[in-house]
């Protein structure tokens, strides 16, 4: 099927479940209702490639759970919360007091650097990075941020991030968001533990794993392995990406149980609602919809990068759902002609303002970014 | 229909909707799914009267707001988010600029909390009141928490809370519930009125309205008229208490725009999931569901009273969808025992733990607890 029939079929509102033929039948249950037009002021044909989620959509068993949930939603969800985090613990092979809930990863991110940096600290982040770690330090005037550019190959430097963070008595909160958002790129986890494993403990690690599922490289491995011995180790988690829940909000955060305590002083009450909760517990050992993300993830970025290499853009090695690469032009006015032909890319992640953050959709939308890609080339944009 | 006879029904798998004939056709449509046993560790026999939330369920235009916006769930909801903002705004005459959403009122009262309290703040709440404003003020050590008992009517004391905020220069929060959560009572709106209008600024006036659709007192209305006025006034109000969504997790405030400002600094991102930002939009103005929310509260408030009266035990006048009623007996001891009967009850809430609070379900289920009562004065335990 090419991209043109996928479009009319779309267009003449068919359903993406039809048009998408490749996609299992229980894959398909997801799609049999028609996207609503204009809903978020999008219409149906608009590619989103901005927000690295996946466009699977809800897993099934998900989205059954949600159904079965709904009656019980005008209840706060305290015992749906208490069977969610025993399933998590159980999971990690931890209990618990280990698991810290947040409205998505970013709301475990915010505590911590609420409840670890205190009134006077150093944060230390990547740049670029993802942001929101930096933005909620900078709510707290004690909090002093230090970005650190990336090593040529992209990974963090963990060398000066080291240096860095000596010679202090005030805590240091480590942000490694590995894979890097918006980079999608590597630091090598066995840099990361010989830091850990010689660092005083005034140097917290927090170790953001949103991607963690789509790597398939053997230099890497969660950062999970630390949490029981050591208390200034927190790694977070969200069921935003591979799970394809972004707009359900719901992350967590593994760490000792006294860190787990003093990052809890800082959530905000019941922040997980009744139907993610049920959902998240419904497909947590759902290795089929995983299993099915990766492959077409894997798929689509062969699309990308096809199209990258027949360009001849330079790309960076994407171990995540999304990926960065070379534009040749003012980055605002290509996003602006990608909008212009309802295609939606990644916003501007300064420094690097000669690339473009693209998320990595459905084979098919890749196809159709690159027919773009390709005028835009004919046009001498990029 | 009696209560053995809606009980027996229920036990018998009937479901709520053919128990319970007073609903609507519409509203029976929320419950023909069955609730499911063991949800939350409680099956469907419990009795729920111990978090004030609406029995009736969600109200069916969120519900179907909810089913349409399954499809769109695994993306950030950035548009719903913007559409339902404008939306509440437009409701209230006030701009977009002037809402804080929150996860639940309550992540809006730890903005406030943290935003206006700076590094070092008094914050000012009344003795006994909810408890979140003073748990998020514990977790920074530069604020101080002072408690001032509620007047024998049952009201905030206002004029010891204006001399307490009085001669410093520091910040004041001074968090007003009303109607006052676990009391059910009110203060009245012309005594904050008068206190407002010749406060210093650095008397920051947190009004929190949870309950505000329950009260039919003339001596009651909103603080929102301040707002456009006055940058140290704001006042919460959430989607948890009529609107019958307490588990979807959606809250908001309205302030002067550079209060607002401040207090989003502190918000977690995307702090609220794509099905509520919806079903909100969907509920917003669906006075059919608020009014029969009303009736029905207003109904089993009477089923609740009679009881009370017959037992002679003393309550307060009860101004939202719970009360506070005498128990003469150990607190402790009356809701364990209220537990072994399926009967979920209000937390203690120091000093009064010579009450309980009592959430107002539907009319049968204040009969089924009015039994239960009946039977615990015959034991004489109350």
């Amino acid at each position: 099927m090419n991209r043109r029939y996928f479009m009319q079929r779309v267009a003449a509102g068919a359903g993406l479940a039809s048009a998408m033929p490749w996609l299992s039948a229980s894959r398909q249950v997801l799609y049999t209702r028609p996207e609503p037009r204009g809903a978020g002021g999008l219409d149906r044909r608009t590619l989103r490639l901005n927000a690295n989620e996946n466009p699977l959509g809800l897993p099934p068993s998900a989205r059954q759970a949600i159904l079965d949930g709904l009656v019980e939603a005008n209840r706060y969800p305290f015992g749906p919360r208490t069977e969610l985090t025993e399933e998590i613990a159980r999971m990690h092979g931890v209990t618990p007091e280990n698991i810290v809930l947040g409205n998505g990863s970013t709301e475990v991110l915010q505590m911590a650097v609420q409840a670890l940096g205190g009134a006077s600290a150093r944060v230390l982040v990547a740049e670029p990075t993802f942001e929101d770690v930096p933005q909620y330090a900078a709510a707290l005037p004690g909090l002093h941020v230090e970005k650190v550019p990336l090593r040529p190959d992209w990974a963090h430097d963990v060398a000066r991030l080291r240096e860095l963070s000596r010679g202090r008595r005030v805590p240091v909160l480590v942000y490694i968001c590995n894979p890097n958002n918006p980079t999608a790129t590597l630091t090598p986890s066995g840099e990361i533990d010989a830091w850990v494993a010689e660092a005083p403990e005034h140097v917290y690690f927090l170790v953001d794993e949103a991607y963690f599922h789509y790597v398939q490289d053997p230099s890497y491995w969660t950062a999970l392995r630390h949490i029981q011995e050591r208390p200034n180790v927190v790694v977070t988690r969200t069921f935003s990406k591979i799970y394809g829940m972004a707009g359900m909000r719901l992350g967590y955060a593994v760490a000792r149980h006294e860190t787990a305590e003093r990052m809890r002083a800082f959530a905000s009450d019941n922040n997980a609602n009744h139907l993610v909760l049920v959902a998240a517990r419904a497909c947590l050992h759902d290795t089929g919809f995983m299993k099915e993300s990766l492959e077409l993830n894997n798929r689509a970025r062969q699309v990308l990068y096809q199209c990258l290499d027949d360009l001849g853009l330079e790309y960076l090695p994407s171990h995540a759902n999304f990926a960065m690469y070379r534009i040749n032009g003012d980055l605002l006015e290509f996003i602006e002609r990608m909008r212009e032909r309802d295609v939606l890319v990644g916003r501007p992640f300064p420094p690097m303002l000669g690339y473009n953050r693209i998320s990595i959709g459905l084979p098919e939308e890749m196809e159709r970014f690159a027919q773009h890609l390709r005028e835009f080339r004919r046009a001498g944009w990029v």
